[in-house]
């Protein structure tokens, strides 16, 4: 990728800030300014080095931009993607980085300003913690970042944001939202509501008797409850057919165990301890250019 | 503490030979012997630095033993017990590492040499990890011990297992075995079962596309099938019960997505948020004698 003019950050948290120290490190642009509401956010993403110019004037912003870049939670990128691309310049690229895609996509394809510059993405990379304070420049080094585009993409965006999403050290994988949205309900939108179920069994007075498999069970139930419920209501039904798959696993696991039936217990836990097994941690970071 | 003669860990495994590497760290006692099946696992826990000697001769091991320490897994705990508590002197204390407690303290009461000798124990500490080469002396520092007399326990049993288990580096908490198994089939159990069934939910060609909520929630079904299948079955009752608590929360989280009810999604997931905010992580590990 040709070194970028402007790189245009809109919502500089947890994932906006990473993106925007990605940028700044590799030096994969010239300048990148950030957008947000809260100028304490903007001036904290300013501190920890994610972006160089920090304004609440979206439209000024993305004026000069090459990229413009939306990490806003999902209920609001729609309407900050169709103002990227009614404000920015004939070529620019729009590209986010939210969890669901299905809904973000009919919306802004609706729209022919927004059709023409956008190619939605997801960098599947993050963390329950909130905040540029968080941000780290290596969060999506090594991460897959799913890009949706539909027949409807205009090619030569879709290039760029190949090339955008690689120069930040993702690796590109591109499928069409709706698998998108039912891929992720599975491995990412389940897991949180798992998460908080457990979560939600455990009275205080028996908190001090809980150790490790508590503890990562249900660590991302710190994760912020007005992200998670946009999340989980953009992927309503796939989310709903997750939780039928998992109805089933402890369905099976309940009916051995009411039986007291050993065999069918061992092979249940082994057969999800097998399934796990092809999980493979992202390759670990490698050095960046301005670590 | 006095500094005991003879220790005897009974199943050199990751609990046992992390309560050996303690002992020996914190100069507990004048030798620590280990006894197993396996003649690799006793010759690595002689490496890692867990006992001083080894032996597959339970009988001869505990002859000379101020404290038999059973760590072997739940189905071998009663056995292991008895077998210690007849052929270990009659001042022997004989305690164990087991997960549940109900059931090996009735089994090892109804013998009056096991009665007279035995204070059953739970370290609650642990990981997916098996084996002594994952040992830690640490592994139990400012971890919760939970110990299960019950009215025929005798006192100064109770008395020495308490010095015991705090010499080791635990704080020690005690109730019935039954309040034990009911809450640790919520704190551990459950969690236990909740990441199988999650594991069991996501098709291999999806995993790529998971991430840190699947990592975690997942982790501890890297646990031994057999392992979990006796506790499971050992806590029957209990982790049936939890389960259902389980299901109340699932339930709910269905009815509000089905509803698309951002309200009680929101409440629905602090409520959860806030039960979590009381887990507090165990104080870090001190530093050991030796360390």
């Amino acid at each position: 990728m040709n070194r970028l003019g402007t790189v245009v950050i809109v919502g500089v948290g947890l994932i906006g800030g990473s993106v925007g120290r990605a940028v700044r490190a590799r030096g994969l642009a010239r300048r990148v300014i950030g957008v947000g509401h809260r100028p304490e956010s903007l001036r904290e993403a300013v501190r920890v080095g994610a972006i160089d110019e920090l304004t609440m004037d979206l439209p000024r912003a993305v004026a000069e931009a090459d990229v413009v870049v939306v990490c806003t939670p999902v209920a609001r990128i729609v309407d900050d993607v169709l103002a990227a691309a009614r404000h920015g310049r004939a070529d620019v690229l729009v590209t986010d980085a939210g969890s669901t895609k299905r809904r973000i996509v009919e919306a802004v394809e609706a729209d022919p300003r927004g059709l023409a510059a956008f190619v939605a993405a997801h960098p599947i990379a993050g963390s329950e913690k909130k905040g540029a304070e968080y941000a780290r420049e290596d969060l999506c080094e090594g991460r897959v970042c799913v890009l949706t585009p539909t027949p409807r993409t205009p090619p030569d965006r879709l290039e760029r944001a190949r090339a955008f999403w690689t120069a930040v050290g993702c690796r590109i994988e591109e499928m069409g939202p709706d698998d998108h949205d039912r891929a992720l309900a599975l491995t990412s939108h389940l897991p949180h509501v798992v998460a908080a179920a457990m979560a939600g069994c455990v009275p205080p007075e028996l908190l001090h008797l809980a150790a490790g498999a508590y503890r990562d069970v249900t660590r991302v139930v710190g994760s912020d409850a007005d992200l998670w419920t946009a999340i989980f209501r953009d992927n309503r039904l796939s989310v709903l057919d997750s939780l039928q798959a998992f109805q089933q696993q402890v369905d099976q696991f309940r009916t051995a165990l009411e039986r007291d039936d050993a065999s069918a217990l061992r092979g249940w836990w082994q057969a999800a301890r097998f399934k796990r097994s092809g999980y493979l941690e992202p390759p670990a970071a490698l050095p960046s250019v301005n670590p």
